[in-house]
């Protein structure tokens, strides 16, 4: 029995939640039955079980979720939030014709009101499947952070830029006071953060990079990249510089704990090493990685060597689901053909992935978990699906049988976000309509 | 304008379906826009445009899906129904292992209760997420035809055998009569078809398969076949008879357009050219290929063969879903990088597999399209989920970004089996209370 239970007088708490089952994701991957949390000013104040909880605490409020299953608000490693405008726009296409043909010729001309729809339609998703966090790269980003706050999400931004001079910035110096406006606009808000975000090793010259990195360290922010997504990157840079992308990397000092990769399909076992020395993150993409046909990620190998792997959707026009349930599904199965090796990537691995992993990609480690000091984001599964049926391992369940749809409830800083099919924070039937409008928009803009 | 829109009198009909959209998948593929679907005596009568199918019918029922989009029932061309019991009950494990110590010491205490358990959970499963019909491998298989009568779907059964004498099976005669039995029991069931179904061609010795192959051409039945699963199984076929999987068959006469191929990982170019000459089927099963790190089967080089692909789920317990959507995206993805092409398996092929494919696989070829005269199996993707805004493209939807949950109504022969959350042939909350004491008696079997 807990202290807290032992006192005789129940202590106060803005919420108790009560669910059949909870995977805390906690040090020692506790599974709780009968689970209740006890949570106050956003975050989590306990975890165990309802008796204990009951007799504990006196809540201002009650969340019952019986025949429920409680799990950690899932966290998105990468992803392009506005993109989802361009969710099934353009598909089965090889890589450079979809981009050059297909979405950069619509990316140059979008407004920041069509990236306000995909940004929220990207949000209703991602509350929809359980994902409470996600670490973004786009443009004008301070679109999407307008909408992390508008929903109840947490987000970290990540302005995104090519070498100089480039459509958005004509110097370096114009790109990095975006970057420390958008710091300073967003840095007194509790949900969201900033991150450095060059595109690629490929698309940004090397003492840009390194520039863009001193700034990372200045502000004291994440620094993330796309990195050796595919053979044609490892070829186009060691055509330009002689070097393969992680070695690129490490040349100019840019492997650190700060340093957050995207993709990592095409890395030797060498490079391997050096990314678990050097105590880099790295996030897996299953989906994009395949429907571009780039390859599948050594992520076994990763977890193996000690590297730290969250998981990412990547954008909605690469997937084309923002569902971090199907992801983890992705990661285990991929994983598994990858290795040759059916006891590769298993469940527990593609949850810590999607949890654990991806709250130290965006740099906010103390996501991805139901512990107490620990930020009240969860989210709860109906185990009233047939899919669902029966019940031999709950994390089993999560990563293989959940399609993400059978979250019935999003929670985020202890706010509930959706319940029971109902958006608290966002009117989804009105994002149908401006979805549709901007869909025109799209098809018209494709055509100039 | 149709003839029979032209006709001064409306016609009378059982039930007329109005849809935003509908995928017809008939020979010239059409996507309708503002469609409508005229049902009779369990068949499609007419599809066209609203407007005109509302002058030139009398419906006694309507079903109006606005903001919906009609597809054909996905057909499920591989699955072992029962084993939905064990779903989630052993995984990441190698495939022997798996088997030997998990699966078949469970599977050999399995009473009919049981069975019937796990076939209900399948066919809730299959009906929440859009199919209308499957092709079974399954042993007392008359348990899963009882189970399929009932809830309204379409089922081929097949009566799985090993070589005789086999657990069930002391001769070859008592498994032909079983098949006979099981035949002439559903044979006036319009719902219910069976076929023969030997193990595999490691399991069963050839002069058995080929006696089997006899009795299904006497009874005009599909005979279907585990193949070329993996390079294991390839090795054991080598070292026991000195051939390849496909070679044995084809040395004895087995490759036919009666005979379906579940899996086919492991076939050279020179077998995918004779599979295509002969005419075989085969059943693509990715999530299970990859769950057991079988290998990625060459879908694009046999769909360019013209080889016929259906796509299938196998048993939850390898997957561990029996959903045909998670199953076509699965499909494209994997096909993508196991052709190193971002243009293969492209959204149409993926549907085309689990539609027209399946539907021969299953020796029923008028299943998986919308089209006058065939049957009236028709299901609805409610467009009003974030994820599948805006529409672009409703193939593409269907494959890439529906998860299968936003099925919103299922139909067999013209019946409604289920509409907007409710099982109209099912009680899908008693089937909870028997799993889950199923799963404690599995649990309990395991450590006998």
């Amino acid at each position: 029995m807990s202290d807290t239970a032992a006192m005789s007088v129940p202590r106060p708490c803005d919420l108790l939640v009560r669910a059949d089952a909870a995977v805390t994701q906690d040090r020692d991957r506790r599974v709780l039955t009968d689970a209740a949390v006890a949570v106050k000013d956003g975050l989590v104040l306990e975890v165990g079980g309802q008796a204990e909880l009951e007799a504990g605490y006196e809540p201002e409020q009650r969340l019952d979720l019986s025949g429920k299953l409680l799990l950690p608000g899932l966290v998105n490693g990468h992803t392009h939030l506005p993109m989802t405008l361009l969710r099934g726009y353009a598909d089965d296409l090889p890589l450079m014709d979809w981009l050059e043909k297909h979405i950069w010729p619509v990316e140059f001309q979008l407004t920041d009101d069509l990236l306000d729809t995909g940004a929220r339609l990207g949000c209703a998703e991602l509350i929809r499947t359980g994902c409470t966090a996600f670490l973004n790269g786009y443009f004008h980003e301070h679109v999407t952070g307008q909408a992390v706050i508008d929903c109840g999400m947490r987000g970290v931004l990540g302005e995104g830029f090519f070498g100089f001079p480039s459509p958005l910035f004509p110097t370096a110096e114009d790109c990095w006071n975006t970057i420390r406006n958008l710091e300073t606009r967003f840095e007194n808000h509790p949900r969201l953060r900033t991150a450095v975000t060059p595109h690629a090793a490929f698309t940004v010259p090397p003492e840009e990079l390194a520039a863009s990195f001193a700034l990372a360290e200045e502000l004291d922010i994440p620094w993330q990249i796309h990195l050796a997504e595919s053979p044609t990157e490892t070829a186009v840079c060691l055509d330009k510089y002689g070097k393969r992308p992680v070695a690129l990397l490490q040349e100019h000092g840019l492997l650190t704990e700060r340093t957050t990769l995207h993709h990592c399909v095409d890395v030797t076992d060498e490079e391997i090493a050096l990314m678990a020395e050097t105590g880099v993150n790295v996030v897996h993409n299953p989906a994009s990685n395949f429907k571009l046909a780039s390859g599948m990620s050594p992520v076994q190998k990763m977890l193996e060597a000690g590297v730290t792997v969250g998981l990412g959707t990547d954008g909605a026009s690469s997937n084309n689901q923002l569902n971090m349930f199907r992801e983890m599904g992705l990661a285990a199965l991929m994983g598994k053909v990858r290795a040759e090796d059916a006891s590769a990537v298993n469940a527990q691995a593609a949850l810590d992935m999607a949890t654990l992993g991806s709250a130290k990609c965006l740099g906010w480690p103390e996501l991805g978990r139901i512990e107490k000091g620990c930020p009240a984001d969860m989210i709860a599964l109906d185990l009233g699906f047939p899919n669902l049926m029966p019940v031999f391992n709950h994390v089993s369940h999560a990563v293989y049988a959940a399609t993400g749809m059978e979250v019935c409830m999003t929670m985020v800083a202890g706010e509930v976000l959706y319940l029971y099919g109902e958006f608290r924070t966002m009117d989804v039937i009105s994002l149908k309509t401006k979805a549709r409008e901007a869909a025109k928009w799209v098809c018209n803009a494709a055509e100039k």
